[in-house]
């Protein structure tokens, strides 16, 4: 498949890393190729620039937001929460309709310190405000509840036996999704139903945050046993 | 020990119930003994009044909120999230000070139909809004995150292979709360930290409520895998 992932971070490295490792062609999208390339020190969590990792992974294309949304048949958003919905709109309405996103985004907020809090919430959520300004895209939460290393290598914990949620209104790009993430080897996709159950996985990152505060590392996820 | 479990549904009758099987000394407290007896009708859940419940158990006793309070050496808050306050109010605060209440409520807001919505979320808990309140009163969130048939039973899903959590600020108060837990079967109590990490598991409860709508069953839990 020709996959757009938008965002250059950690998130995005992992998530075009494993699709390209999958055979899919990826463009990774930012909103200035030039800066991007020209940025060589590490990010604020100490992962290192995007330039480093794209040296070891010359079949990722980078591209400006637009110009790998107008190639991709699905697209990745792996911004930044608070800028997720401008990163949409580089991209182009048009360049979106009818195509299916996956949005790893959460709205973290973190003006008040750490651990932070979120923008929108309970009544609301990120995932529902990416859906109502592009009503054509076919918008797909998932992913959102676990550190990007394990999103795309399940099974380096616990053998994969834990829990992944894919909330949307649209049925078969929830289908299309989960065999995506079956593809990076989870095994328990739960459907949570609509783009409002995207308020429930966003929710997680409170307690998310806390918990990796108290195991003292971010390779955890939850299982949901039943 | 001599427990007060303040709150007359189902939550509250489910712990009492463990707690008394399992030789503690418990009375339940309520606002109004005599209105609680003489309710005949299930409550909006189906569940049945006190009455017929408290037939089956004589040695739990029945006794107003500040009665039950001043007697127990430690307490559950089995309320409301929305009463919680006020029913430890009446409980009164000198019949709190020094003791551990185990803080089962969440602070749903049923006002906008369902799923409930929380009427304090992120920048701050009930839990920490009791703390705040009776500052004296040793509080632990614990058990707010799964449904009471598992809460004193965790064994009867997956042999009890699932995690709950506590949140606090006195060691001692979340080591005595945690005796408890393991008495009731549970094998994995994860210790957040102070009382202020009730809010990660306060905002797992949206998360909650959707994964009992797509599994159809309140008899799940969560099990953190690391």
């Amino acid at each position: 498949m020709k996959i757009a992932v938008l965002g250059t971070g950690m998130v995005g490295q992992a998530l075009a890393g494993r699709l390209a490792d999958l055979g899919h062609q990826v463009t990774v999208g930012t909103r200035d190729v030039a800066a991007t390339l020209a940025t060589t020190t590490p990010d604020g969590m100490g992962n290192p620039p995007y330039a480093a990792w794209a040296a070891g992974h010359p079949q990722v294309r980078l591209a400006a937001f637009a110009d790998a949304a107008a190639g991709a048949e699905l697209l990745v958003n792996a911004t930044s929460g608070a800028v997720s919905i401008a990163a949409l709109r580089a991209a182009g309405a048009d360049n979106l309709a009818g195509k299916i996103l996956i949005d790893l985004a959460n709205p973290l907020d973190f003006g008040n310190g750490f651990p932070p809090t979120l923008f929108v919430k309970d009544t609301d959520s990120l995932g529902e405000q990416i859906q109502a300004a592009f009503p054509q895209l076919r918008v797909v939460k998932a992913l959102n509840t676990l550190t990007a290393a394990l999103m795309v290598e399940p099974k380096a914990l616990a053998g994969g036996d834990h829990s992944v949620f894919v909330s949307g209104n649209d049925a078969e790009a929830k289908k299309t999704v989960t065999g995506i993430l079956t593809s990076f080897g989870h095994t328990d996709v739960v459907d949570l139903g609509d783009i409002t159950t995207a308020r429930g996985t966003e929710l997680l990152l409170p307690l998310w945050l806390r918990l990796m505060g108290a195991l003292d590392t971010p390779l955890f996820n939850l299982k949901v046993v039943r």
